[in-house]
């Protein structure tokens, strides 16, 4: 029964009692985190073969001596991992260091202060623009806030971005890309649907030149189940409306082998990938070559990336089916929230009722779980509708996480009916 | 004798002796490589106990999990390491990737287009301008054309730059930095005398708020010899002048580990680490501590690290001798040429007589010697007086380094000859 339909007299005493459970929480001192989405110790383990699996064999497939300088473009063994991973022949990706974040940046800088061919982004007579689909990641969002690119919401839907908006908004020539984590979107989940890819990928012959779509497909193999759904593939379409060079495809191992410590994709039509390399040699020899040998000797290809995904999975799997139990029991056609079941990836979005989303986060930092901030999902931290809340459910213990769920449960029970009664 | 002595005849047999000497060698169709400052393979060796090192252990001192996120800063104990190399406290210091370029790269990028407190660089009233002291890294320069950063020429003198041409420089507020390699200077090999250092230390009282000087000391530690002179410490003379907040200071161990997969330092005062640390969170969430774990282990303090060196010594020393032989031998009161001997790092310059260095390069070429093209010790890649060719002995094996130094040697003189004839 939805719990609006309770005479007031019994909503007040649930709320007594969820204040008297509040109260305890914040006594009992606990420290929960789910802010970010960072794989648990275990995942990390499945990965310490790493560390000595060269066995002083430090030559690449091609000869390579990765001990020493040169090879922008990574390695053979490393590109091909890539190339499978997003999609693409091998010579249309290059292979970088530690962070897929670092080669976004780099890729936007470029865009805004060099230009791809033409005037750079900060140059043209108008701003620059880019479509933001929200809720999305912040680290996203803070690149073009750094850079002074200006952000546009587009509403996410279960098949992906609102299209028709996107396809309006392309027209202008200002707008100079759009965000995508195409599979198991931060913080969404969903998967954006092959009717969505085929219009993303028609999107370049409607947009500027300069226009670059930036696929960040950091969730390509993090299913929950083997039966995983498959995203369509954007350059196979993007080959056949004539528009390879509006996208670059990014991806990384960080949540396959080490958050900190893996290696990242970065792929594009040949064009773009040989204007990248010429920039990229103002800043860098080279990257981690020996790092890189590590992960192509240990997930030689994605076969064997999808099979140790596996080990993943049954680590990560019960966490997420936990929060969406509690979800499920809590509020479960009580009108207090919502949310998607994703199939894989690192989140759980909940949107609870407009209005209510900071107040939920004030709360359970003050009984102990620390939670992403509200807003954060959105460009500069404002959410139109103070509604969406990012869980991160992979880091804790999942006793911890049992916990940290129960406490976030009642500070969203508390803060609607508080604002409910108030509102009487 | 000095050659010109010798009557016009004996000259011309040596030419024609010189010209049959090079046909010979480009008969003999080798391939020798003089470009780059490579360490050897026998010197990436000694670092092959860097994989597996961990042996299960990847927690830092403080307890980080190195396996994942975060950590912008860097390690405890790399931040120690990068301390002693730099001269630093620990807390002045940060630790990154295996690219010091990226980090210079980085630095200037954020003096360019955010600014160091001020209006960045590109958008102040003047255009900014950097001190290139000539000959120098082609790779500093290549940063400052590619930011758009004029260079103007300082000449390196036998204890480092033209101060007084600098001092006058630096009070135009359009001077935002200088490039220095102050111990071992690429190419050129010497040492920032202490003198020299004190004067550097005192230009943030002359120059503009928003002027650094990138003082890359990446042969701190490359000495050929023990007993090898130090350099003075630079932070240290600037917290007596009140400058900290006019330095970058970096260091890698790209010469000490893997030339491509070490760990890269940047120390600066408090207030400007800070800064970056802000800036940094834009383009990564952190660096692979990982790799910065295996270099503590394996180095874990300078005097460990010097240590290494002199195994490093060991095989480089024998290479910068012979060229330095070879060099000798030919052209010791010959007026053909002249050159320092340094005690240190990866380079010997010399400089030919003016209008000679690209002639003398694209005969090397010729006969199987590729040289670092002449002119790209100097911004633009314009050597005014065409006379500087940068040698690197360290990455050929000790045969073809002497093969290769013959036909330089031999290249030298018939150019040097021919023009000489030619001007009878």
């Amino acid at each position: 029964m939805n719990w609006k339909n309770n005479p007031v007299e019994k909503i007040k005493d649930w709320e007594s009692e969820l204040a008297d459970n509040h109260q305890n929480f914040i006594k009992a001192g606990l420290k929960l985190d789910l802010t970010r989405g960072k794989p648990a110790i275990e995942q990390l383990a499945l990965a310490d073969g790493l560390d000595g699996i060269l066995q002083g064999n430090y030559l690449a497939s091609d000869g390579t001596d990765t001990r020493n300088y040169g090879g922008l473009t990574g390695l053979p063994e490393a590109r091909n991992l890539g190339a499978e991973w997003l999609g693409l022949p091998q010579e249309e990706v290059i292979v970088s260091g530690n962070s897929s974040l670092s080669l976004m940046y780099q890729v936007l800088h470029v865009g805004a202060h060099y230009g791809f061919g033409g005037t750079p982004w900060l140059q043209q007579s108008t701003p620059p623009e880019f479509l933001a689909i929200v809720p999305g990641y912040d680290r996203h969002f803070a690149i073009c806030e750094k850079l002074g690119i200006k952000m546009v919401n587009i509403p996410m839907k279960a098949d992906g971005p609102d299209m028709e908006m996107v396809e309006t908004q392309v027209r202008r020539p200002q707008v100079k890309g759009l965000w995508c984590v195409p599979k198991y979107s931060n913080p969404t989940g969903n998967i954006y649907s092959a009717e969505v890819v085929d219009r993303i990928a028609r999107l370049g012959n409607q947009a500027a030149s300069d226009f670059r779509i930036m696929w960040d497909n950091a969730y390509a193999v993090h299913d929950h189940h083997e039966d995983a759904p498959e995203l369509t593939n954007l350059m196979e379409l993007c080959r056949l409306h004539g528009t390879q060079d509006s996208v670059f495809l990014i991806g990384s191992t960080s949540k396959v082998t080490l958050a900190g410590a893996g290696i990242s994709f970065l792929g594009g039509s040949k064009a773009n990938i040989a204007h990248f390399l010429e920039e990229m040699a103002y800043w860098t020899i080279g990257p981690d070559k020996v790092n890189q040998l590590r992960h192509a000797r240990l997930l030689p290809d994605l076969a064997a990336t999808k099979k140790h995904m596996q080990k993943h999975a049954e680590i990560t799997r019960p966490k997420f089916e936990l929060v969406l139990k509690k979800l499920e029991e809590s509020f479960r056609d009580q009108e207090m929230g919502s949310w998607i079941s994703p199939e894989g990836g690192y989140f759980v979005s909940f949107d609870s009722l407009p209005g209510h989303a900071k107040e939920i986060v004030r709360l359970a930092g003050e009984a102990g779980v620390k939670m992403t901030p509200a807003g954060s999902t959105f460009p500069y931290g404002i959410d139109p509708e103070d509604k969406n809340i990012r869980l991160s459910p992979t880091f804790p213990p999942i006793e911890d996480l049992s916990k940290a769920m129960d406490i976030f449960v009642n500070c969203v029970q508390l803060a609607t009916i508080r604002r409910h009664l108030g509102e009487q």
